[in-house]
């Protein structure tokens, strides 16, 4: 998504040196990915040695002065969330954006990871509806492909900010796969405007905390 | 999705009695959801926990005598999926039917759960291609909302069968939200045929391989 593939992890004194996606270093890198040998290679690693490999992405990496550390994490409330939670616990994270498509077995799922937030004391920055109605590129009708309003729904029932919907846009997917700059190529297409807002909120959310 | 929730798990001298969907029970179930005392409660568990309880649900649920034994495993090829081959191999399974989306970054995960497969020497049954096209309901137009034609191109690849294309169908969404019968419900819905194909599909491969 992000161009980066086929690109190597070096080692300097500092420790690992991450992946940049530009010459301007404005992105840096850390994935499990660009440690395989081969990229069909399948990582059958049971929780102790995941655990392991994220404390070392966040400690032995030279990550360097860093506005924002975003971990995208699977699904779930298990290894990788409790080991995650684990590791930043000493840099004050700033919490979790917890994000949801709005059908009920998904919104069922997220409740229980804002159940997991709140055991781990780990602040939550809102949640995002992803997946959000389908506005045919056709005849430019909305269609609520997974149901309505279950993100919204379920912040407000947890008292969390609701942060926005991202609509389903095959835009969206077209730059994913070709890695290009989504935000730069198509600023008129229905998913820019809701992800610029919601990064906005993080932004602010950031400053009135630090 | 099934109707089950608020059902209970009961115990009888041969062990777990699953969940039953209907008075026939043509359907039994088993998950941690219905272990949990309140619906929002978050499973904070690491890997070890998991894989005990996995092995329970294949040993110590009182199944009867099934047809087909399904078990709906997360993404991913770690404690949960180890756990699963390892506790089904006495029984000989027929075989991973392996779900990916159409586009670059869903298959590239699907190609490392295809090499786990024949890491763990566990037979695949085919893959199926999920999110497959939109057919407007208002224009009836097709939008390949996440790219097109990842899972056939996935298959071919790897030398598997490709059992068929699921499209995006909010009536599929509907029936789930309401634990409705989507077969008997939408017979003439987009996403009837092919669930139904591949449902025959996987059938006829379960009679040749016994």
């Amino acid at each position: 998504m992000l161009n980066a593939h086929g690109k190597d992890v070096h080692q300097c004194d500092s420790g690992w040196v991450p992946v940049y996606v530009d010459q301007e270093k404005s992105i840096s890198l850390m994935s499990i990915g660009f440690l395989l040998e081969r990229p069909d290679d399948a990582v059958v690693w049971r929780g102790p040695k995941k655990n392991a490999l994220i404390k070392q992405f966040v400690g032995d990496v030279s990550w360097g002065d860093l506005d924002f550390l975003i971990v995208d994490t699977p699904p779930g409330t298990s290894d990788e969330h409790i080991s995650t939670v684990d590791a930043l616990r000493p840099f004050n994270p700033m919490g979790a954006v917890v994000v949801t498509t709005p059908q009920a077995v998904s919104v069922g799922d997220v409740r229980r990871e804002l159940t997991f937030c709140k055991k781990m004391g780990l602040p939550v920055v809102g949640v995002v509806e992803n997946m959000s109605g389908f506005v045919c590129p056709h005849c430019t009708e909305c269609t609520n492909v997974f149901s309505k309003g279950g993100g919204e729904e379920l912040a407000r029932h947890a008292g969390v900010p609701f942060l926005g919907c991202v609509p389903l846009d095959p835009l969206l997917t077209q730059s994913l796969e070709q890695g290009k700059n989504f935000i730069q190529e198509f600023p008129k297409s229905s998913a820019y405007s809701s992800i610029t807002s919601i990064a906005q909120q993080i932004l602010d959310s950031a400053t009135q905390g630090s």
